[in-house]
């Protein structure tokens, strides 16, 4: 059996690279999956392909549409959706699909900093596991999967 | 990763087989389909195969029955549906499965000319993108699929 | 007990007016609902309360955003959702709701003249009961309210 | 027939107040509901009600576990979710709520300032209208309940 | 609080007047509903309302279309489905009903003499109480609300 | 794409049988399944397994509960039911089987001889089509996945 | 509003009348409901209505099945269902009806003496709260309702 | 077709190699799949990977969190829960995993010494299934899925 895990949130440190790595490292049967992390071709989706908008407002909206079919059909799909939230940015599309993911029964995994754990208590508490590291990440899911313990 | 996509909504044009061709060229990892396309044979389906009506009302009914086994389970199995409206007819059933798809949480992509607009207001809103051509739907699988944008 | 029955689709005739008066003079336990009927105020609400748009797309996309509050809403509240398909105009949206409500399983009444019969076929196999008149809609409402046939 | 909205999000101006004051100035049929607003009622009721924790953590998964109860119970009766976010704090469960509320099919409304737009694209895309200003939301339940539209 | 009970099955005997009765005496707070079971109405009703078929697989059609209106949304409401099999008739409309209601999660009683018990094996199986006299019924449903068992 | 059909009811023909040879036939791309069909693997299944009872009832009761998880698990994953009702019997669980597919929306068709139109109106109401013949199965089979209509 | 709250568990001790005690003295708009928790009653209720069983494991299930009428109707409507370990007994059905619950969404809180705490982990886990006296879940109740705090 | 088993409850003893082995021997098409067995591994897994905890009821909490990843997910995927109580210790993550299976429909087998009949009434009255012995699992499992009886 293959276990499908969304990574969603911050995406300006290389935290979903190290967990591929991880798990890769252990050969876990894990598919991976997450938005679009590119940050300009997120923003430019939707003009780019549908048509310029002078409002910037519906520019976005435009972007938005689409990023969420890749997003929700993803999430969708997951066993475990991971949300890393990071030191800057407000983030709030990641609290987002935390909250979705959590409205669908999914487990949920938060990552974040220490200093974010107040702001994030409900967040964390709608959580089945609260971790501040990637590698934490893995082993979670290698103890998930096969039951192995980190050494 | 496979996604599937089913093509709803007009019969007269060419729209799939472009979106079809589209796909392929870029080998995009999806999965098409669609309604019975030959009009004539989802209008006879119900008494070629079930037995004559002499009432064209129950005609009809035995022949939409079997086209819903169809449309139904495939709409059921989408991970996005396509909606094409067209210049003529009143095409209905598009508008239904529209609605239909919308129900279950699909994400939804309309297809029309922009004359249609204002007409297709609540159809529109209630879908993740509103396009025009049907290479802007391959780019919008191939966005939402491989983080692609159009050069 | 009261029954809910929204009334969707054609708001040029006084179908939903006929179909309230005949169930009052019948005494049935129902709670009426239905879109905003008012096509200016429908077209304009989006506008008019969070701000003017230059481009018609968007206005009709913020108009149709609060439209679907009301519409959604009643819709999931129905125990019968009867769909009228009038004479002129497109009517996407009618049979837009007619499919929003077969799928959540909602009963269906589809009100049309014969003449759109043929191009209503997948909606009507998609409904309890197809009706030509206001009259019946009243009747059927009588009859699975109260056993009462007509005289 | 009554309404039902949950307010959700910032708890630090008079929003809430302002749109009750402003509903019921009009006499619409709405019931509010909202979270725990006392912040420090928020933050301590875990450890007032359950024990005192020493550590942090622990302290704000007991407050937040107890809150939860409240604001899933009360999401899951509303009709419609009003989330606002304002001009500080992370309000990462205002975003989460917003998500939760998508994911069961909820109307959603969102209230925040335009300099927050661009961050919240992905949260306002899945809204059906996204306001300004209290008064505007008072103007959308006006509408949406009655068809009336701002004088 | 109110329990309401759906009496399905047949028609012929005077069960769930027996049901009604022995309730009311017992001042149970149970609101009773049921198919509509004067047989000529329900078989008559489609063909009444909607207007005249020559084919009797039509004519059927209509009426159980309409008749499909008042038990399923009826039936959706109940809390709890009693199923009665009598001496004579298919019945198979009576075991469609404890499928639907058990595919929905209903609390299933089924009601039926000894002799019927080998055929109906897989649908008492599917039942929280097999019981063989209207008494037993009521007594049932006083157990379950009021906690009194039988003097 | 592979569909799965389960073949529910009447289990003293070969029916089965012959659907099943008409498509492998054709070379439609149809996984069948269906209930055990042995009269008497089925009725002894429970004492066989779990030891004898003295109680007849409770011989069947626990032979029921084991075909059931048969049952409810392929009907589970069927894309269409097909329910047979023969010449003789009760065939209660037929009945019951349709029931709990359309209330999980699975497409149904119900196969019988004519003669039982009326007495199955209800259920026939119920499904997509209503065949007489094993081969009119085959052709909607061939019809819903290819569109190719008899010759 | 009014809440619901459903009382599981042991039926030994007072809990759930110091409970119910402690809500009216605060005057909170809560209805509890219950399990039969008359020990008696509850073991006796199938064979006592449904006739007598030689086999004590058939007594026992006649009893369960009517039992769950009552349980599994009344967990359905709870807002809140409070599940109660006591000092004796194997107590599964409790537990049973915590995992019911939480694959509900039911918010869940657990009550019992910290000596369980280790055995309980998994339960505890799936819940919003853990208390340890009927006192705390009073006061949960009165803060989740009314936002107020001990004094 | 393969059928996926998870095998939930008592770890103490080789009933899940004996179910396994048994399955092999007949070569039936199951997946088993279960919780970690490891009894120190399970308690350990939230302090081992998120780091120490100094109070017992936490450092339980973060590794039923974790536990939870697996057991929900694998819960969720099941066609056939088999639930094995034993001889000793409390059990009632056993009887949590059987309650959370029913409320999501999953068919229910019960393993567990005669002995323990009248405290597991409830429970068995869950399932479609009640065994004493492994064996009789396999029996089931080769029944359900090919027809087969013992010999």
């Amino acid at each position: 059996m293959s276990w499908t895990v969304y990574l969603s949130g911050e995406i300006h440190t290389g935290w979903r690279e190290a967990i591929r790595a991880g798990s890769e490292a252990r050969g876990l049967p894990v598919r991976f999956c997450a938005p679009v992390t590119d940050h300009g071709a997120s923003d430019d989706c939707g003009v780019a392909i549908l048509g310029a908008e002078e409002n910037e407002f519906w520019r976005d909206r435009k972007g938005a549409g689409i990023n969420a079919i890749r997003t929700r059909t993803l999430i969708g799909q997951a066993d475990i959706v991971v949300v890393r939230f990071g030191a800057r940015y407000k983030q709030w599309n990641a609290a987002f699909d935390a909250g979705f993911a959590a409205a669908l029964g999914k487990s949920l995994v938060i990552l974040h900093p220490p200093e974010h754990a107040h702001a994030l208590k409900e967040v964390d508490a709608a959580a089945q596991a609260v971790a501040e590291t990637p590698e934490q990440v893995v082993e979670i899911l290698d103890y998930v999967i096969n039951g192995v313990l980190p050494a």
